[in-house]
């Protein structure tokens, strides 16, 4: 069976009509697949009105106790339960998940060395047979970014590698392409013009377009990170606007 | 099969020290069991930290939009999440679930009538095969009350209502017993005497005990309610404190 692994930012879910109308791309896809959604700025801006604040290092954020909590109803709630709630409303029976609902993405609290980011989780499992029982009964599982350690913390984690540590799982069984979505074409010869897209991306082509210096420097770990994912079993790796679910740049083999 | 539906206040869930005996005493019973949660303290504490005004009409609360996304992170998020972690950490292998997810839990916008509540939800469904499906697999469903209706709304909605609606769903296929906790020992001939408990009330005393005017007033409504879920097909109901989910008082036909 082949499979979407589908990655969207926190943005698209806070604004109703952004919100519905992703909702109706992903339900007119007709195929199965797994969403897995960020949501940084609905944390931010719960932060900034709970007057807490936003503690940063090198550009990363320290989740503390009072950061969790928020990133935790944010993430793990509003913003799970809106997507959830838009898609059911669309015919598609969603079921929202966070890392410790069946134990779905276990993870271990980053170690402490020259900084302690707190309550951030690096995941180390995702349960492929969870979300195969589930995609069997034709559910949709919408995975949010907080994940625990099987010591019962709750741990805010990238949302991009739960995306990744997902499809990787789901390569165990299943054909799986993992999709990012960012507010581009995809990926652009000329970042200012949505007709320079590149279709189809293969390991020479990279290296050519690499050693020519003809790719945004901000793609480069996105494809390198799609190239990790893809060594881990991932069969490709796309990346497009979510208005172009089947659209945008194919990483491939 | 036999399956205990236990009701618990958000208060418990908001101290850790409390939420921990809990979690204990939960773990321990070694029989499958579905967990209906409330969580009003946690969405007041939230609200009161937002400045949002909690508006309240006879002493019950109006759920405007800011209020249900309160709501929502609260007791979907929050208070669900940190339960399920909880119970995790136990060896428990639980699940949240808001109504949303799965559709498990449906129900309709209270109509508009002197007054408009806002966004709470009167149950009309659970879907018991999508709960015997998960408890087959050995997992303890964990629901909050936010449910959604079909037409894609979250609804806040009572916990007491949700666990009684869960309860006569799952009373199609098991044999049900409905655990509402409170802070008392159960219910009481004298109110500030734990030793007064009555270990069990049939519908013959309890006749007599409201004609004798023996049982306080506000436990009334709790029995009565007890009634209609035992009518709907609940083959009990037990009022406990949760450190005593065994004991307490049984209401029986």
């Amino acid at each position: 069976m082949k499979i979407k692994v589908i990655k969207i930012g926190g943005k698209l879910i806070e604004n109703n009509s952004v919100l519905a109308s992703l909702c109706d791309a992903l339900a007119s896809l007709g195929e199965p697949f797994v969403l897995v959604h960020g949501g940084g700025v609905m944390g931010s801006h719960l932060a900034q009105k709970l007057g807490v604040e936003v503690k940063m290092h090198e550009g990363r954020r320290i989740t503390d106790s009072a950061t969790l909590d928020i990133a935790v109803m944010a993430y793990a709630g509003l913003a799970n339960k809106r997507l959830v709630a838009a898609l059911q409303a669309r015919g598609v029976n969603a079921c929202g998940l966070s890392g410790c609902d069946m134990a779905v993405v276990k993870s271990h609290r980053r170690a402490v060395q020259e900084i302690d980011w707190g309550f951030v989780g690096d995941v180390d499992d995702v349960d492929d047979d969870i979300l195969a029982m589930l995609l069997d009964k034709g559910v949709i599982p919408v995975i949010s970014p907080i994940t625990f350690s099987p010591k019962g913390d709750l741990l805010n984690t990238n949302a991009d590698s739960v995306a990744s540590a997902v499809a990787e799982g789901l390569s165990r069984r299943y054909e799986v392409e993992l999709v990012f979505t960012l507010d581009k074409a995809g990926v652009l010869l000329d970042v200012n013009d949505d007709n320079s897209l590149i279709r189809e991306i293969t390991p020479a082509l990279y290296a050519e377009l690499r050693a020519e210096e003809k790719i945004h420097s901000g793609m480069i770990p996105k494809i390198d990170n799609a190239y990790k994912t893809i060594e881990a079993g991932v069969a490709s790796v796309r990346i497009t606007s979510p208005n172009d679910l089947r659209g945008g740049t194919v990483v491939k083999k």
